[in-house]
């Protein structure tokens, strides 16, 4: 796998995302770009009029589309997968996994994600923050060695979690919190074979207790458990940022005016920054990252790209 | 001329100031941008190929022309003029001058003049900072009331220096340091009707004297004054920052990430704030300063305006 190092890792299909890509693999870096286009708040975008050199409304998707062509011209590999998990590996770099399960190692990370962020709706979660309510497996699994534990959560994000904390325990539900369990082929089957239960719930109101040792539905059916991971929808940059030890401020990620967070070697652009949602913004955001990263890796105190 | 009056004067038609341009016409700002197209470094650039959206190579020239004609879409104000002069005036607004001297009112100032700056070549010009060497009539031109002042430049900005410098003393000579003198007929008309002398040297190497009391050029030939002012090439951000008391990182303006500089009301965007000189980095800083100058005039917190 050495020989298949990515010297970046972009997560995040979108204009932060690919504007970073462009510079870093025109620069010659083994750069790759992880996200679902559908994902990106651009995509949504019906017509945009403010994005400076585009005198004629574009769509959204056009121009995401562009921007992906263009990514592609400079040799971006695009993988329209999503990242699930980030660790901090050997040797200083990062180890992904996908919603299938493959790893990928990188030099660097770029966080591009936007802003997706998914409330769970429980009144009182942020009273039992540390108190039987975790958000990261690496931090806080060890304390539910062979507890049962809950994972709330529907998607790729939820399994990769309960995936995770088998480690720690083999008593693992996962709750949908009123959402459809939605799992991509090779998460499914590794929940399967690791006997990972599924438990249907409505929308979960509240937890429970001293410490949350209960949850309860919006029809007042209770749930017990030792302890509860929260895994709403896709990886956020900040359900990320929890795991690495990335600072933030509310959900963003706190970064400079060079893009670098607090951790050597893990960047990000875009709205996952808090930064204007603007298309403008996110690719100024997205240049900083890449620069930093190219001279980082080229060991040069300046980097011109001119045109 | 208070009906008159700007929210917003830019002064610089590159894509940073292009960019914010879009922005704040878009949300109904009267707005103006005064440049030349061609002091711009894009309009320099051959083809651009890492500016996101742009899948196709564009030439510099291609990509301004679409940025002006999106920001004239929107009703912004185009005068392809310099800005020669900057004060604060009463209200809390500003009062600008162009080369022709026409007076201009506005509440806002962004500063998005790139990165021309132009060096004197006067071997030991900061040895003698405040020692006779001054880059600011507002704040220097009363200690050289009805002396022998020399203004060092040879276009508007030196012409413009050179008037200012009439409320203090009426022996003014203009060193043009080797170039050519290139003054619009307004400022040229109005030099001659003030008496203001023209001196054509040489390059000038050095100050001479325990303050600066003569100036020799390269091949030796000395000229005596009782100081001089510094207004070489076109007036650049720095200039005016010296004028206005904006603070500066070398001959960068400081901005924080809302593109606000310390003066209330004045902004900057692009590469007069020393980020990477690169359009995405240029928009990104554009769209900051905006949205700030928008939230401000619009009293508002929070102001989204997504395509």
């Amino acid at each position: 796998m050495q020989n298949n190092i990515y010297d970046t890792i972009i997560i995040g299909l979108g204009p932060a995302g690919l504007q970073a890509a462009i510079y870093t693999a025109r620069a010659n870096l083994k750069t790759a770009v992880f996200g679902k286009k559908d994902k990106s708040n651009l995509w949504k975008s019906h017509l945009l009029a403010n994005y400076f050199g585009f005198d004629e409304d574009i769509t959204g998707s056009d121009l995401l589309e562009k921007g992906l062509k263009q990514a592609q011209k400079f040799k971006t590999e695009i993988f329209e997968k999503e990242i699930t998990s980030i660790k901090i590996g050997a040797d200083l770099t990062f180890e992904l996994s996908d919603d299938e399960r493959n790893k990928y190692q990188a030099k660097t990370v770029i966080f591009a994600t936007g802003m997706s962020f998914t409330a769970s709706g429980i009144e009182n979660e942020d009273d039992y923050v540390g108190k039987g309510v975790s958000y990261c497996v690496t931090c806080d699994g060890f304390f539910f060695k062979d507890k049962k534990i809950a994972v709330i959560g529907n998607e790729n994000f939820a399994g990769e979690t309960a995936l995770e904390l088998l480690t720690y325990s083999k008593d693992i539900t996962i709750l949908n919190n009123g959402e459809t369990f939605n799992f991509s082929e090779g998460i499914k089957k590794q929940l399967e074979d690791n006997s990972i239960r599924f438990k249907e719930t409505k929308k979960l109101k509240k937890f429970i207790g001293e410490k949350a040792e209960k949850v309860e539905d919006e029809e007042g059916t209770v749930y017990e458990f030792d302890g509860f991971f929260m895994a709403l929808g896709t990886a956020s940059a900040s359900a990320f940022a929890k795991e690495l030890g990335v600072q933030t401020e509310g959900q963003f990620i706190k970064i400079d005016r060079e893009g670098k967070t607090n951790i050597p070697g893990i960047y990000a652009a875009g709205d996952c920054t808090g930064s204007y949602p603007q298309v403008s913004t996110a690719v100024g955001e997205g240049t900083a990252a890449a620069m930093s990263i190219i001279k980082k890796l080229k060991n040069v105190e300046v980097y011109s790209q001119y045109a």
